[in-house]
């Protein structure tokens, strides 16, 4: 752990070392020039980055802009988004951040240009992707269309930014994003759930995060479903008052019997199941209202007559929006859960690839896997 | 048509003709006692009703609650839910409504006492059908849970109540509630929507004013898709600035053409197709909108990918909350379309087996068919 | 403290002791018969109340009704709006709470069926104080407009009732409407309050119940500003990043200080100093929202040309709606903040006028007075 | 009028006529370079400009920043913002808008990196004014804190651009911005205002334009007070249900009258006269909102009671933000209302001083002058 006063030593090098994704599971350590932040945006110096489901969608199936064909072909691009640092440059007009200042990131940085973006909605940002070449609005989304944090130095636009509390590792760090994607999930929901009923299905990252958030916002009673019993404890950990392993019963009837049939208020569906949604749509009551931040790699059987039946809102969420980031990096700051319980292993750069095979295997059971830079 | 003075000859008779439904298919005209208004609730002579397709749902199939079977079995029930009339008596306390005042409807009353009512969510009652016996919490939803409007009189909270203007006749005045479901949907999706894009999916009564309160509330462009030119061409009359036949265009492609590859910021499914929520995901543009106010009849394959990759919302809507009566009527007063367009035909009491007949089987392109009463 | 399986001994005598207000300063004890819970009432045992400076309001000017002339003149009423105690006897159709039950209170049951209410706003009733004769609408203020608390039983709509957490104190219990009042002002505020900075001015019951929610949701930094240390240490207790005595400093210019010339997102202003809208709208940065939980007994200057050139937004609430006291007591019962240490004498029923002496001359620095009842 | 394919011709010259303020009142027509845009920037040949009350201010008292010393001195500052034009240049990577397309303006282009902009109030942002030197972090506000439009050309950012209507004149164009004040008034009231009582205060150009688009949106009734029958006739043409000579007749007790005691859920003011905002909180009944849009000279004194009792809200805007000038152009487009009535004389930009006087002196019963540019 660094210091925001350790700010010696902050020279910056003219190549660096970065992993690229040429193709699909096509990943390569390269040296590349250190990117040069423009107005509006600094340098960081990686320190730590962890591994998300995303990046393991990008590193087999490509980015969704090479899925799409829609971007221009982006060769040497780095993956990598969850990642914390050091600011070691600033862009042309930068005073919001100083050299040495730590920082995490959220990944997206709307045009500000485009109707959503002027209406605060950067995450639904109208010039998605288009960073490049004569279409350039500015748009990015660090490690999913720019070059991300899989690499020594990335640029980032201040936007994307928010300050590392003091005392808190460079590993606790990359969780920031993470947690604020649960947040911003809360949020959509409503937000105002001290007090109310909520149901998080599957303890991944943003599972256990939204246990974590929510309860820190008083949700009560917080219910975790999952398949693996470690993964629940760890959510009993983290601020769930019961948790429901699947395989044992099923989830909708526990959920009746511990809100004792009146089901809840709130259901963040972080598992991607396949008849997820169908099973939210059992547990929240009347004018209940569903989150969905992970979803089934094709399309499934939804019960939409529910839907309507019993006045629900789904809202679907990419990222983490509406400044949802900076207000769980001040829960985090304030101790109001520990974040740190769902790390369990760190690599350094070099070994990348290993890092990418403990996730994706779960070797160990783990969890978020943090890759040290620096 | 009656003006509010004609306010002489309302005496009140004991008993009243009234359809009764024994059970699918089983409807029935008999003759029972008049209801009697209770605190905060009126008697309403039923000038007349319209025919819903929630109507043909229940005749076919049963009440919900007799699908369901969490209510109490409830012959002697009388449907009917799109009506309007004349109050002519008033329960005690009541002093917001005059005998004489012609009025709309809509179909719920909350209970007043659950979490959601008294946050206003009064279409998400959760005491929902709960108005017989030991389980009585004062919850309507008359033509549903409570006996409706196919008959001489009927029983309303004074909750459901709007006044119907000056000038418009009895007929039109059955379209109020349509309407206010429309306005309802308008409303979830945000309500701003004066130079918004909005498509309308499905040109029955629901599609049809969404179309017109739509426009009457500025959105532009107004796009409306559908089977059928003659209820398109309704479309163009009530405000659509586009309407296209799916026969000859795909959908999404037509949408797409329109707005220059924009896609729109709202979508209102009124057509319970099955592909219809997936279309309507494909015609919005990233942070667009989804209101279903129609389901297909069983579980559809969805890709829920999109909602959660283009940060998309979908409301369900059941009925028509929030006041959103009040607002409909009121631009109804304003003549800022012309509801009439839509009512079709229109049977005395004694034939609403016929009057079904024509809806069901859209004999003479029928559309809002009205049930004349007094 | 009792559990609320506790439940022997809840037989209920006819008439009981209750103080009455006869007209400004003329409180008086006397027998009056035990009232009897109506439709969706219960009858509950009044195990402790506390004295708020509203109470004084009363006491001394008479009740809002009485200065307005608005209300039937109402002899024998008796004040108390901030208690809690035992369900001891159902209303007709009441099965939402069960003798026995620990609960505590706010104060507006709204009547249900005027356009504020419908929409869920019972604390804006328009048909306040209309609980009495042929204009009942069944609106109740208890301890306004309808009997309150000082008593030894008191009739409460159950959309006014909480739960008591197991394991808190009767006299921890009074204070969850405090804090309602508090979790309400930071809702209307916007709600998403987490690392968003907070001034609260003025360090009675409600700001220091502020300053306990605010910090609960994790707003960051809280600052209290009040004129005594003693309760700005309290504050700290609570809470609060930092306090400002503003005997000591301008606290305008602390305010930007503290927060390095950007000033904060908001205010609750709890304080009712003629000057106090004024520093809040120096205080919050453009953009900024003013919460008036207090005001200044008579008009006073402001400057209203800053909250139009700055973008200010200022509620005014009254009471607890929108169910905060619900998520309030949430909170409270996780343990959140110690409320208990606002709370600092006790008295008996018999000795209100001495309870009320100590409140009003703040006799050993008193803050909340508690009076036992059972 | 032109039409937007009249695109021949619109060569830029270097050096243009341009008003500058070098103090107050000293207003002074000079040649000077026409401004290049920069990124998200596009150059606007000034068709034509409208005067506004805050130009008069600007004129007789200094720029904001002159007044508040805040911002680095500005000779040869242009004021003027409530313009339209054509597009005569685009800035690097614009291509959301093409050259000869006419355009209206907002004022305001927020920076995009405050924590303001980032939720979409882009008319709060953090860095208002910062558009000079080493402090330039790219805010706007046309004819404020940068250059604006009395003048042969204007740069502007796009975000601040709305396309006028085929069809629509220069001169009625240039009320599309004062249209869209009135609009975001309405959307920070709640913006879902069919049906419900809409008071205007004060018709002025605003104040007109409000009692326009509350009638478009649906509002009824909308009652306007004022002073002068010229003006008020105007409100009636524009949509007034009622309107109240406030030296003929108490505007509190009229509203009364009015709404038969019930009072109205919405106040727009637009006066900025002494006391009303008392008045409004009089007119308004429980729970009612009150937007200001003026505001007196000074300080005046506020009984703050009222709000805390009633639960009313108070907000205060500057400018138009919320993307509010898009829907009311579209509102404009779709013939709503008919603005030009507003529109009372026109000057070319030679006799600006003589505009202003006409303006100032009320000559004519000046309401809107326009300044014809080219």
């Amino acid at each position: 752990m660094r210091t925001s006063d350790q700010k010696e030593g902050l020279s910056v090098p003219k190549t660096m070392k970065a992993w690229v994704l040429d193709g699909p599971e096509e990943l390569r350590l390269v040296e590349k020039p250190v990117p040069e932040p423009g107005p509006a945006e600094v340098l960081v110096r990686i320190d730590a980055v962890a591994i998300c489901g995303t990046d393991v969608e990008i590193l087999t199936k490509g980015l969704p802009a090479w899925v799409k064909g829609g971007l221009p072909f982006h060769k040497n691009f780095t993956p990598g988004h969850e990642y914390m640092g050091t600011v070691v440059k600033l862009g042309p007009g930068v005073d919001e951040y100083e050299i040495g200042d730590r920082i995490a990131v959220e990944i997206h940085a709307g045009c500000g240009r485009c109707e959503r973006c002027r209406m605060g909605m950067y995450t639904s940002c109208l010039n998605y992707g288009l960073n490049y070449g004569e279409q350039n609005k500015g748009h990015r989304a660090n490690g999913f269309t720019t070059d991300g944090g899989f690499a020594e130095y990335a640029v980032n636009h201040i936007n994307t930014l928010v300050h590392v509390p003091d005392g808190m590792s460079d590993e606790e760090a990359t969780l920031i994003v993470t947690a604020g994607t649960a947040m911003y999930g809360l949020d959509v929901l409503g937000g105002l759930i001290a007090g109310e009923s909520l149901v998080v299905t599957g303890p991944g990252p943003i599972g256990l995060m939204s246990v974590a958030v929510g309860k820190a916002l008083g949700a009560q009673p917080v219910i975790l479903t999952g398949t693996r019993d470690s993964r629940l404890n760890l959510g009993t950990r983290l601020g769930a008052d019961h948790v429901i392993n699947v395989k044992n019963e099923d989830p909708v009837e526990a959920v009746k019997r511990i809100t004792k049939g009146r089901g809840v208020h709130y259901v963040m569906e972080c598992s991607g199941a396949p008849n997820a949604l169908n099973e939210a749509m059992d547990m929240v009551n009347r004018g209940g209202r569903i989150c969905l931040a992970a979803f089934p790699g094709e399309a499934v059987p939804v019960d939409l007559a529910k839907l309507v039946r019993n006045n629900i809102y789904v809202f679907g969420i990419r990222g983490e929006g509406r400044s949802a980031t900076h207000r769980a990096a001040a829960l985090m700051a304030q101790k109001r859960f520990d974040a740190k319980l769902i790390h369990t292993h760190t690599f350094p750069l070099e070994e990348l690839p290993t890092a990418f095979k403990y996730f994706r295997e779960r070797i160990g059971d783990a969890i978020k896997v943090v890759v040290k830079v620096h």
